[in-house]
């Protein structure tokens, strides 16, 4: 059934990436409370130090410490205190030599002090007297101005996927509002005489569109926009209409469908016809989803999708979410795939020469994760409900072994 | 430095969850389009088979599959083709003894008709006749109209985080409208009088406000919603008065902040005696994050968090975000967390007695990800910012030896 001539994968998926322009995606300026997840469009630098000033690491008497060397709890070193240091407050007085101030956690170092002596590490003589039991080094408890943050350095990189810390480091150097990239725009077409919408009845014969609310959902999960152009009819210049119109919309297009051989070589005719490069690879050597359909026109990448719905999102994982990345602008070197390992809990036997893509649902069992293979169609939507994800068996094996570890990519 | 009498991470979490009231989440109905990440607050059942009607799985002959018994390629079985199926149609002819109908991948089964013949097991002899290469059995290469779907069947279970397969599946069963819970509200309280805005230029003395952006964006992440009560002063009054209007407001609050003992103990004061059952624990042997004050208002999770960004965050993960999934009515057995197995690239040590929560960058090496811990105080963001993930050192080990494969919970 696989045709040795059928590209794997990974080399399909290459085939696509290489003739891609490198474009940059186009930006936009937003606030850093809307920048969760999205893209940074450029390299941030901070104008300013973090904190900005030298601050104590801990609850307890800034000091010179060369007025320390020396103390031991036999023989504490004697040190004066006038002064207490307040949050939020910049000092008013330098600590001279045989000087020292109390000092919260975070408080300002006074002039004149570079190191700080913890509470427990000193004792109250009288009301302006304490007892230092141990020395401290210059700079010890002590947060440098620039320890966090330099001026002028970058903060965030281009490239970046904005998490929570970012966003937080970004308020505490007073960036309020950075560039991130656009998010692509996919569009999506399904097609078949058989698919009505979700909304409507259907009659015998038909089935409701399942595949553009999976597709969306996996779009935005990656970053992209899914743009629902409807569902259209198995007719040459219907289906041309909407790639042509989409094409003027969006930055990618996924036309959806087609079971059957004779609607997959129409698209295929469709991506050839629009323009070039068109078709880059028709079928791959993976199940589900060997009558994926792979071409670029212009700079857009247009996929021809099974309709099958286990088909499209193996489809998905393999295809569209590296080329959506791609085109979100993320720099993927920072990034890494979230993956669980399991161990799997059922022998289950794959052809050779194809990847072989299968459903699992997982279950905790004796401290560890078991992996079981959930055998059903590919036509079939429950079969991905009740995963939990996705195992490879690679081309080269002939199947996965009772107790052999794998990754398991969760949904 | 760490008292024996503090509670592991572990019990300190027990303690809150024990006490919390497993209430319903209130919920609320929306367009499936708006469900993708939400959870189902009741089982969805079916009022329909999917697909609905038997189809062919396969592009070929829907026959009697008594016809083909014995058929092989020596000895083909003739039969007579009258009719074509086409898709989305309801065939209005019934197959009969001898008879065949030219069917496409998802077509309608017709009536009489029990199995399909794939279009490479037959040969056209005229343009009524077809010869059958192989035999094929009751029922195969058919969906049956309730193989994926029963009717009255549950397709989404009660506390399912809903994903884009999920979502698909509703579509096609025509549901356009499900109950989800809503989501909890998480105030934020911002204390100290260092702290400013993002938005307001800093002081000597002064940083600007990194904690509440942080715990928002992972707030986030978990499915809450954050509430952003603002900066307040370190003074008994204004504090209490913030928390009791957070506390009418929202599902859970969280009091950010303090780095001084003295602070944190005036939190301690304010939970205590607003409402009952109070302050469960305060202090938590982990590092960063041992000065988390945890207890409940009423059936509201209130906490005391150390001002620490790492602390912050440590604390989010080992104590906040187990407590919002709580409130968001997930089924926790369904998920699992998404971490990846890495090599320690080099030996780190740590105190028995506390779990240490060292931040770790990932570099590929050689092919196996290598985990290099980032020393720097839990005071500076930047640890953050260079971090990829976590790796927890359980309280019994003194560190971690360069080599060993550890779990890294990804940010």
């Amino acid at each position: 059934m696989f045709d040795k001539t059928y590209l794997t994968p990974a080399e399909a998926l290459t085939v696509i990436l290489d003739k891609l322009p490198r474009q940059v995606p186009h930006s936009e300026t937003l606030r850093i409370e809307e920048c969760y997840g999205r893209i940074a469009a450029s390299d941030v630098v901070s104008a300013e130090n973090l904190p900005g000033f030298a601050r104590s690491s801990m609850d307890g008497y800034a000091v010179k410490s060369a007025d320390t060397y020396g103390a031991r709890e036999t023989l504490p070193a004697y040190i004066i205190v006038y002064h207490e240091v307040f949050m939020g407050e910049k000092p008013v007085f330098e600590i001279k030599a045989g000087e020292a101030a109390k000092i919260p956690t975070g408080g300002m170092l006074p002039a004149g002090a570079d190191a700080v002596v913890m509470l427990e590490h000193a004792q109250v003589v009288s009301e302006t007297m304490i007892e230092i039991m141990k020395s401290v080094a210059h700079g010890e408890n002590v947060i440098q101005s620039d320890e966090d943050i330099k001026k002028g350095s970058a903060v965030i990189l281009k490239g970046r996927k904005l998490r929570a810390q970012d966003i937080g480091a970004l308020a505490g150097i007073g960036i309020t509002s950075i560039e991130v990239f656009k998010k692509p725009v996919v569009a999506l077409i399904s097609t078949g005489d058989e698919i009505v919408s979700s909304r409507d009845p259907v009659a015998p014969g038909q089935v409701r569109d399942i595949n553009s609310f999976t597709l969306a959902g996996l779009i935005m999960e990656e970053g992209g926009i899914p743009h629902k152009k409807g569902i259209f009819r198995d007719d040459y210049d219907t289906i041309r209409n909407a790639v042509e119109e989409a094409l003027v919309e969006s930055d990618m297009v996924l036309v959806i469908g087609g079971t059957s051989a004779g609607i997959r070589d129409m698209t295929a005719k469709i991506i050839d016809e629009i323009g070039k490069p068109g078709v880059l690879f028709h079928g791959v050597a993976v199940k589900p989803g060997k009558p994926l359909i792979g071409g670029l026109i212009g700079d857009k990448p247009v996929l021809g999708l099974p309709g099958h719905p286990a088909a499209a999102v193996v489809s998905f994982n393999l295809f569209i979410g590296p080329l959506i990345r791609r085109l979100t602008g993320i720099d993927e070197r920072m990034e890494f795939k979230k993956t669980i390992i399991a161990v799997m809990g059922k022998s289950i036997a794959s052809a050779a020469g194809r990847e072989d893509h299968i459903r699992v649902y997982i279950e905790p069992e004796n401290g560890e994760l078991k992996a079981y293979p959930i055998l059903g169609k590919s036509g079939l939507i429950t079969t991905l409900v009740k995963a939990d994800g996705i195992v490879a068996i690679p081309a080269s094996r002939l199947g996965l072994d009772q107790g052999e570890q794998v990754n398991v990519n969760l949904f």
